[in-house]
């Protein structure tokens, strides 16, 4: 069974990604980070301080935020800042990716010291959140890296590299990074956050549409883990640079 | 490989589970489901309006909304109306209940009406999410009844029943249905929604911890398709009484 | 001059009251108190810290919040939280209920410890602040002797039990414990709280409609404190249960 | 039994009461109403819209907004414009003036339009909502004056004059018009709005400390009986001006 | 080239500028200032802490609030407390005093302690925010006289006068403190904030609609020094009475 | 008098300004605007609505909106939509940006349809709202001839360019385009904000610390409209392109 992608991609492409170190100047990591036409500004910031529940426990904390420009998307939306509160969509999104980065860190090696990882979508084309994650990685591999150049600490408190793909089923055929024409046209679809082990970090599949089988659940988990194959590459390649 | 769990239950066995219709009298359906210790009021509130975004389209919309009353929990949590706002974690939750239920319904049949699932955890144990969702849609199934038993709507919009339940990994098992003491012990869980055709409607699994294998996931869900296959009985029994 | 009440109740006969101790295992005090088919669940929560007026004074405090489920009412009610604020009747309640329950307890013997007793309703039939005022004494009770057996306080600091009840004139006559019928149709109400010494505690009375005189005022309160009497000895059975 | 009072005045004694109309000139009621050092500025304004829940049923409304300046009160208190709510006690007050003010109109000869009274403490010194209201009353009485002399309605609606006083056990005495010293320093005070008829309005009686007796409530009453008749009479000289 | 102003004044004439000392009695300073019907009440408040960012650095710090009393404007406008937030108007305003009044003072004289300014303003008729500049002035004076008298300070922290007066273009001639009448019919207005050196503190000038020429401003500067200069001269009148 | 600026610049010399359209691709106009290291993303959106008070005019609207990503700053900042609401400088400057922008429009032209323009700072390094007004008149100006091409007005509503540039006394010398080492260590600074016309659209000039003489005040404004004009020169050379 073929498809033809809006992109004109293979079911198992995924779209052009960069990934631009040091985008703004003032972070101790920042990363512009695109799939496609969706761009996201990554930003890794450093403060000497942990949340009230970790306070003398010797350990550190990372954790994310993440909004979009109101005229990153199609229409414009409004400015969480002017509604005076985020939306459950951004929240749920922000959580999603400070999990995913903590499951690659030992925070007793980071010490009593917060990252916060800012993730701003300039561009909107679907897979916001996953191009984040990606992106988020970088940012933190170089935010941790003006740590040990400092001496401040002494280990890599990283064991092991994050990134994320989206998955769906569009048309009947499972495709890997959905952009929005797909996204919008498709009943089913999945995020899915691995490590460079091959374990699984997050995966949130969704079906509003169509609920999906078995057989197409093990079809999207295997292009998710050959997408984020090629990710992890690209991050290596980009932190080596 | 076998480890106790600290309710002696075995891997795949459920808690007990009750669900009681009509436990307060004014909502169109009103339930109150229990997972072991974890008990939720999931009420359905008929609205002959719809938001704005369907208006004049002919369709309904199902949707919920979630909260633990502050001493639901092992030690008081600040009420959210205090506060002045729902927290990330809420809102995840109540919109996971509403696309789960969304799911089930034809909204063409529905009509140009709202119909709102109030799911309020009075004592929570764990699981609190998919005891909402399986209770919710008892909930919803009793006020559809009550659509049709006036002839406000002719034909029944629900084609499909829909439960939850939770799987995890603990101390390297695989286990069904976690409670609040598993939960805090244990490095993976996962929340699995399915229909009663047997399809994946949510999978949304966490490795705050240790990243899951494949074939811990393929485990996982097994025991989630099984453990459904048993609410769902409990819900058919449920609306049969 | 006689009147016939909605319920058939006589003028001066309390609705059937239960009050349930133990609803929930989590507070300290936990209890559903039902004045007919009004029911509220009241949990007391003891916190080993003071608000900051009162630190370092060697006092305790005891505080209250309410809260509606939104279906607990005949059409729903948007949630608080999600309105992003409590309303004036709430914040009103509430504060009646802290100062009612504040009125019993010595402060001194209490300890550098905070009370606080939630007030949920999950079915609102008229004269949820009063059913909750009762109720809530209970569970301040039970959170009273659960402090007593641990040994972390030597003396009760209750010294009184206290109870509330509304009083109406309906069709011109003084009636007793109005329910959501009689109260929609009332002109005048009152709210009393009273201890088991006969004092006054609270006295809230509102004509919106027409005034009341010195002799409905007078039959008023003469029905509180009869019934009042009732409530204090249901108390005293469910403690002694 | 005798009490000397902080200010000198006798048990059954107001403070100086000044009414001055056409304090402020927008408002087409404006009142400045003085309880000794405690001073409101009370303004009516009139708007030709209602409540959407009157819209379309031929009634007016009329409502209140309470507020204290920031340095009205001895210590600075926050702004609640800066803080971003109103507090409890705010909200409680100006739902108590709108009811009393209420009470004396009859909204069907209002016609639809909503008369706001702005009730915003200038100096406080105790008694700020029973000046408030017994200011507000001539506010209103002017604003309705205003749509007469316009033509605008043509029957009275005010069935009635409105005013209010405070009461309370000082050091074991019954005193009327509670200043800040003695409020400070009283177990029992109580706010009582009456009409011209003599007919109780509202009646808000709290014991924080020592629950009040039967007999102590009747001299309260009588007091404050005693006061008011004053207050209307001065109501009356003020609007004869 | 000749305009007649709506009020009759000259180009260069300042409305009758009342500075009231002492208005009301628990703040440090207390001015009711009126330029013609404009009416802002200022009060100083002193307070024996800094914010966070002074701590420790034995510097004291001076700020504003303000606001409008809801029905000091033509017609009604919504209390800001009630929306739950300041508009950026008022923000503006509040900002631009605190810069203001702090351009006078040393800091390190004033010692580790706030100077609040809260300017409300009863009554507008145009020029709000000069009249509170020029009123807070006089208030914070008698702050610091209190602080002197009490010897809490040693040395005068005022190192100069302060006032503000608004100019603009009316009609095609530059003209001296815009009353309300001007200020709705003028394409261009500046507020002008000077000290008795005959230095600029703040100039904040505006065209909505056509813009100004190098020649109109000087024009404009021209009248705010001389109305500046008449502003100040009261300000020590009052101080001196 | 001479000064060496941080930057090393002259002291009437601009910092490099480059103008980027076409930045992102769903805006009707986008433009990347750079002065120096500080860089704001500009967007224009059309909307075929206006607001509530100009609806049925015929006349359109423009107006602004500004924020800065988190980490755009040194340190970071907290992000506004976290904290539930915009701070004062927030607004001041979006406020502003509206102003300026609507200066230049003819509204009548533009029919009933509001232009929103999104600056939002990427990096700051002083004069970000000089930077963001320059800008954003490009990005009006792109959404001008989106609308022109689509016929959906016919004439143009632009009547003139606006640019603006900070000036400031930096260590007694008056100087150009403050950077933000200049701006940290600066007593006075001014925005100015010009059209194409020599004429001034708005002037804000702050002297927190010293206060600034007239002839400071000339020579600064002189200094002010050399910038502009050059930036003028830009936006034309960018749009010709």
């Amino acid at each position: 069974m073929t498809v033809v992608r809006p992109s004109g991609r293979a079911p198992d492409q995924l779209r052009p990604v960069r990934i631009e170190r040091g985008f703004t100047r003032h972070a101790e990591g920042s990363v512009l980070v695109s799939f496609g036409d969706t761009r996201v500004l990554c930003t890794a910031s450093i403060d000497n301080k942990v949340p009230a529940f970790l306070r003398g426990k010797g350990e550190g904390w990372v954790t994310a935020e993440y909004g979009m420009l109101p005229r990153s998307t199609h229409t414009r939306s409004e400015r969480e800042a002017a509604r005076g509160k985020q939306g459950g969509r951004t929240l749920e999104i922000q959580r999603l990716i400070g999990r995913a980065l903590r499951a690659c860190v030992d925070r007793g090696a980071l010490g009593e010291r917060t990252i916060t990882l800012d993730c701003d979508v300039l561009q909107a084309d679907g897979g916001t959140r996953t191009a984040a994650i990606t992106g988020a990685y970088v940012a933190l591999a170089d935010a941790v890296r003006w740590l040990l150049a400092r001496g401040e600490i002494s280990r890599d408190p990283i064991h092991g590299a994050v990134a994320a793909i989206s998955v769906g089923v569009y048309r009947g055929v499972p495709v890997l990074d959905l952009d929005y024409a797909e996204d919008s046209d498709c009943d089913t679809d999945m995020n899915v956050v691995m490590n460079d082990g091959g374990g699984f970090i997050e995966l949130q599949g969704t079906a509003e549409g169509h609920a999906f089988r078995r057989d197409e659940l093990d079809a999207l988990l295997g292009l998710a883990e050959r997408g984020i194959g090629q990710l992890l590459e690209l991050q290596r390649q980009a932190l080596a640079g």
